[in-house]
């Protein structure tokens, strides 16, 4: 149980205006869809149709909502809260994260094998039966359990890599010899992972062939995805789950690429693209646009 | 080698009738597409075509068939035993579980790293190298090797959780703060995990933002999806191989899912629906439907 | 460093010819797409388009390219070396292999969980948390960290598991049982992976239900591929990421599977067939033809 007042003075910059008797009350939780109960806080997201009626309907006690929820007669009569702020969407995700998160302790797990080559910041959390090859790992980041990491790798400061996640793999590439048989390209570049970057669950990322795969800065891959060797993705870049990056691809800054959606291999993305689910991209995009389909077509400016 | 005599036993409940000489035969295994012997229990499906063709064609000694086979002239002069029954799919599928396949004991492997917190059932069975968090489990389930389970993690009797799943990880949400940034939105509900389900290798469950994520009763997930936040199946659900369902779905019951489709956020999927391979479903479906293609269309009614 | 005559008298029998001063030049690397500098040995496919310019531009002393390029004045003026030899792409991959890729020693790591009944054979490398149960490996196969191989298995020479995979666990299949629930459909074949093949990380590859699930001789498997129950895949078949094979399927030889596409099960699929990326295969392929779309169609015959 967290008292509501602490909260308040934790998002107190952000607050317009605090309605109702906010004083003494104790919060349990966050409201979702399949839980709530009078002691979770609620929130209004802020492009929520009928903001108003469901700011009325919620039986929680404390709300939070934007300006345009007015605190009501019946608000009033029923003894709630309503807390004004600008974003409540923000607000409601920073309050989780400082009150309900709970934060693993920057601990190596004994069974976790590290090369003594490995060059490990401060504060970092690596998990069970990960094994760490002489890479570089920055402060305060997260390897959770059996994930894999390559000597070939230089991962960065407030790095989050889920378990089973394999990092620095040699990549999928084959010549055909003399007689016709696959033989394998050498993989001999590297992955670099800027900072805050999210790696999901049984993601690959494989290292280059003769250059290096790049995650930029702030950029989110979901689970079980495959982002192949010399791939380059930039900054607060959004890949959902299951999804394909070939070989060579660019990828530009503030990208969205939907589930289960493939890139061929040495195209390039231009920033701000949209990326529709199961979409088939087989050239490159400009900056600026929505492509969906399979194959992808382009379906209008993202503005 | 197992009496033909103790087969019959026990399945004798289902048996219609059985023709020819079954006294003394041993049985060796079972017949598949690319091996066979006179050893091995043949079986002719009840909907194959040209049953008794395939029948008197089989190589084995013992053949299960419905009663739309018959014991013909050549199958007596062979020596053939014919076992009609009127399911013979589902009564070749308990033989074979009864007798070639090997159970697991219930142990928990001195290896795997299990938290005081968690609440083991009856007769669970835990593979080396998982992790199990202070979690719930229940009797009778099998937890394979390399598996990692959070403790917001509830989890049935008789369920199977194949080698390399992540059962319970946060789920993949952000919000964009004051400067544009990716901020993590908080996941703090649990996943709920019925009797009988099964959970494929290497696929992921993530745990609900506030609500919870649940797998209804009976329902069997394959190798390789990704299962996100707040999503809600119903019982007795397929959803095979490389399936994405995005976050807050909810899908009925009895629903059957093909290979790498995909099934965006916040959707609403009836009972008994059918959905293709590699659909790409971008809205809600309603009950006894069949949907395929990118986008996913109406193909017909599920009758 | 390695010196290049170290390197020239390694390709020594496919070189054509040798221009420029080529005595004491000690050479660093492979030039990338993201990194370059005089001390990487450069190379031209033999495909590029304007080979001579990209030669002329090159940063780097020493060049690798087929005889469509000239060694001009500029080069000479410069004291550049070209080597000329017909393939250069298979010459520089050779190069990488031999003088810059590690070797992993063939050792077994001391956490790995071998059963023993395991039948292992020479210089095989085996990595931390792996499990390998009673299944038989031949000789100078790799098997990274935190592979999964069960009983059932048995694995050629000269094959390289990456890290996470899952071969071997009972296949996906059910039926329904007299009151409507889904019962397991035992699942008690082999796998069998021939020499040469090798198979990419988190990919899973069921055993065959009655059957056995083959990988035929030289086919490379890349990362988040699920081959179900009872598939044969020929020879020297390339399937890219995030592929799922249903089952029952058989390719032929010579195939190449793009990623994110999936193939219903019971199909066939000829010799020397192209299936697009995000291919939703429904049919049988003829052999020599190209495939793309959802659902997949003719495109082309693959000449």
């Amino acid at each position: 149980m967290i008292r509501l007042e602490e909260i308040i003075k934790f998002i107190q910059d952000q607050v317009i205006q605090i309605q109702g008797p906010y004083k003494g009350i104790e919060i349990e939780g966050i409201a979702g869809l399949r839980n709530s109960d009078s002691r979770y806080i609620d929130w209004i997201h802020q492009n929520t149709k009928q903001p108003q009626e469901k700011a009325e309907n919620s039986i929680s006690k404390v709300i939070i909502a934007n300006p345009g929820v007015n605190y009501s007669e019946k608000m009033k009569l029923n003894g709630k809260v309503l807390i004004q702020v600008k974003n409540p969407y923000l607000i409601i995700a920073k309050i989780g994260n400082e009150f309900f998160v709970r934060k693993e302790k920057p601990i190596i797990h004994p069974t976790a094998i590290i090369d003594q080559g490995a060059k490990i910041g401060k504060d970092v959390y690596i998990g069970a039966y990960s094994v760490i090859d002489a890479c570089v790992i920055g402060d305060n980041s997260i390897i959770q359990e059996n994930v894999i990491i390559r000597d070939c790798v230089k991962i960065g400061n407030n790095v989050l890599i889920k378990s089973g996640a394999i990092i620095g793999n040699p990549g999928f590439g084959f010549v055909k010899d003399e007689d016709g048989k696959l033989f394998k390209f050498p993989q001999i570049g590297e992955v670099i992972i800027e900072n805050y970057v999210e790696i999901g669950s049984n993601t690959c990322i494989d290292r280059g062939a003769f250059s290096d795969t790049i995650i930029g800065s702030g950029s989110k891959i979901n689970n079980l995805c495959h982002i192949a060797h010399n791939v380059g993705i930039g900054n607060q870049v959004i890949i959902t789950a299951l999804v394909n990056v070939s070989g060579s691809t660019i990828i530009g800054s503030n990208v969205w690429i939907g589930p289960n959606s493939t890139l061929k291999g040495h195209q390039i993305i231009g920033d701000n693209v949209l990326i529709g689910a199961g979409a088939v991209v087989l050239g490159d995009i400009p900056s600026n646009e929505v492509w969906v389909g399979n194959p992808a077509r382009f379906l209008r400016k993202n503005e």
